[in-house]
């Protein structure tokens, strides 16, 4: 596929613009791409679409085309578009693994270039990130939801988009979902297409047995038949046992499955399963959907709703409660002769101010339960201790716990090494098992959809006092007036 | 770029082999396009996406590879992969031009083909105007808050995936938009990319009035400064207008903007207005951003806030507070011998049953106002008189009102005939201007966000009968426990 590498803000352009005449093209900066708050009030995100950012990274120039275009826009000389036509990730890129459960205010991808390389390519790997990051968050709710039965992800016609449609199934079954009836997504990644039929199929015959007996003969070993068209329990479910005793039986074949799409599905599966038990049919799955998400299954289980499938559309595939996944990319250090020169974002919203310097990312995990127990960000040249380790409430400096009987993980891997691809991608199967794992190795308070337990996440002590010097330091020249004097350091 | 025209759910092509293996390749069928509700309880949508539509029908081709693809999945014959290696949509497509102001109900395309290639177009033809209807409909209501001031769009970074971010723009700017962040968006639609920076770049020197120079040297006729780095108004907006002085204006430039991102914008931007103004840079214009949409525009505007340009992101690019379009594609008829043969979707709910029958929509206009007075759907073969017409409400059929001074006009064009496009594609430019024009003649509290004045939207005499028997005479046959042993008609 093309690489659409203009898919960036044009302040990137300008930016980088600026720098090139300053002639600071090997400024080193230090970048840090995280979320300010998980999606739905839940408790966790699931990280995804680092295999889509090393594609683009792996890829990242520009075209003829594009340099044509950017010349015509008037705004950059010669010189620098020369230098945009030979460009080249060159930067280190540190990130943690797809499927990885992680955190508000975690460091996720961490990226080391030349203030060029390292502007140029923000945009574009928050947009990867963002949205993969979202659909497979909002695919293990209501994964979770089914509590064992299956999901569909049944939403391509709703999706923003053609990539949204296409990655959106993806990484859904990254997290968990078993199918899609997106038939590009199985071409391309694998994730196992599915699909029977639309009432159009059933209106164009002269009867709804026609239909579902011409259907039974294409398809006899894998009937599932729509029963909806008309009235499913007076007419769509008998319709389809019909169909099972008279043609699909007397030629050796077991019927499949049902799907309900309208109605009251709770009653109307509970009755169709008895109607389809009663005619021995007790292998013949029910799939139900209809504008169903995380809080409508657990309603419908909790009902006794006799449901094996459940077909889910618009609601997982734009995560239609929670659209949005926030995440921001931040300047938090530049280099300059090997030395890190921490960097800080002020904001009057508390929330929004970063943390500073060269950070990595740690997890504990509970050598007994071997679940997480929390994680700690630290300036990265800190050791993390492998027996005892004092956990501080960054919001709350007096709330500290210290863990003693763990195992410790450093959770960002590195990826691009000046520019090389160093790291093994794995396969979405291996990704699929791996973010099972992840999930079956937190808590279940934290992954409750009321009010979950938030994970713990401090800043080591020291990446604390860094923050507190930086911030009463930038507070005094605000404070002092001297800020639009504000002089060399 | 690469069709990836596998974008289409499973059963598109389950249905069409099963058609294919009973020799009803060349049953006709009639399918309308239809949306149920408007988005944001709001009271209307922009119907765009044609020109996709248009761009995907004429290249709609299965390629080799999508050959291979669906022979390994082992469902379909050698006959049935033939015919798709040499399948052409070769059926008749009407739709609304693209910038019409619709209504829920309303046939928007309707398609009359075979019944394999109209139904192997659904879902591909619903995502390409779900979406680009979506952001258009939530782009004018971006668009009418700022009452004039500029709208930028802001979202690429948090778009569900690369096309939305690109197309998002697209039909933002369709819609009234005055440019956005997106370069891809220039390059491919002309859609203005602006920017200046971000804080990142601030932050990259050593203090704040060292990158506003340094900046305004690079871009000096068009220096535009993020301020809210360090502190909107004791330094930015200060650090901002000393660098207007000792550098832009000395050498020859007018200042030309500022950019707050963070803070309480109706106090930021009139404070920065009144010291902007102290220093004589009445044409330096404020542009604000951070997580706005119309509501927040809206009331940023009655507090008096002194902003000229309002950039808008993660709101507008995934209509965050209603993110989705339900359009739906539903069969309405069949046609045998030239004769049409009305088909009717059944449901519980009566909002989900299906107007019957081939239709055409005629909007009526008064002549002395030129705005919209009211719509009907009618079946095709109607005429519909040019002086008077009563108007019956489907919901209620003894509301009727007459109408008398109104020129009617047919809003469903030919698009293709044949499988050949007839339909003269407008330019983005046109559409932008039909789509303003469009807004301009629906009455004003039709659009207003609170309690909107419902559009009327009635079905003709002749539809209503229509739709009246072949509801009664399904009903009587779900009744007398018929429907399963269903007859032939």
């Amino acid at each position: 596929m093309e690489n659409k590498n203009l898919v960036m803000d044009y302040y990137q352009l300008t930016m980088s613009y600026s720098q090139f005449k300053l002639g600071r093209m090997d400024e080193i900066g230090y970048f840090d791409m995280f979320y300010r708050s998980n999606p739905d009030h839940g408790g966790y995100v699931i990280f995804n679409g680092l295999d889509k950012v090393i594609d683009y990274i792996k890829n990242f120039t520009f075209s003829d085309s594009d340099i044509a275009f950017l010349r015509q826009k008037g705004d950059f000389d010669e010189s620098f578009l020369t230098y945009l036509k030979d460009f080249k990730f060159k930067g280190d890129i540190y990130s943690v693994a797809d499927g990885t459960v992680v955190f508000p205010n975690e460091p996720l991808i961490t990226v080391r270039g030349n203030m060029i390389e390292a502007q140029l390519i923000e945009t574009k790997l928050l947009l990867l990130v963002n949205y993969p990051s979202l659909i497979s968050t909002k695919a293990s709710r209501i994964v979770r939801a089914a509590s064992g039965h299956g999901v569909m992800e049944f939403g391509t016609r709703r999706a923003q988009g053609e990539t949204a449609a296409i990655e959106g199934a993806k990484y859904a079954y990254i997290a968990g979902a078993v199918g899609t009836a997106c038939v590009e997504a199985e071409k391309e990644y694998g994730v196992p297409a599915l699909g029977t039929m639309a009432h159009s199929y059933v209106e164009s015959f002269d009867s709804e047995y026609e239909a579902f007996l011409n259907y039974a003969k294409t398809f006899p070993t894998k009937t599932t038949l729509l029963v909806d068209t008309y009235d499913s329990l007076n007419s769509g479910v008998p319709n389809a046992i019909r169909v099972a005793k008279e043609y699909l039986e007397p030629n050796g074949y077991r019927f499949k499955g049902i799907r309900l799409d309208s109605g009251d599905l709770a009653y109307l599966s509970k009755e169709a399963r008895r109607m389809l038990d009663q005619a021995s049919l007790f292998d013949c799955k029910i799939l139900a959907s209809n504008s169903l998400d995380e809080y409508l299954i657990q309603d419908l289980l909790n009902q006794g709703a006799k449901i094996d499938i459940f077909g889910v559309g618009e609601n997982l595939i734009t995560s239609k409660s929670s659209p949005v996944l926030g995440g921001v990319y931040k300047l938090v250090a530049m280099e300059k002769d090997n030395v890190i020169i921490p960097k800080i974002k002020f904001s009057d919203n508390i929330g929004k101010i970063t943390n500073p310097s060269y950070k990595k990312l740690y997890r504990f995990y509970d050598k007994d339960t071997k679940c997480a127990l929390g994680d700690v960000i630290a300036l990265a040249n800190e050791t993390i201790s492998k027996d005892h380790y004092r956990l501080i409430n960054p919001m709350q400096e007096e709330m500290t716990k210290t863990i003693t009987n763990y195992d410790v993980k450093e959770l960002q891997q590195l990826i691009f090494k000046n520019g090389e691809l160093v790291y093994q991608v794995p396969s979405i199967e291996e990704t699929r098992i791996y973010c099972k794992n992840e999930l079956d190795h937190l808590y279940p308070e934290m992954k409750r959809f009321l009010n979950p337990t938030p994970y713990i996440v401090d800043l080591s002590k020291e990446l604390l006092i860094l923050k507190r010097e930086m911030l009463c330091k930038k507070q005094e020249l605000i404070e002092s007036g001297q800020t639009h004097k504000y002089s060399k350091r």
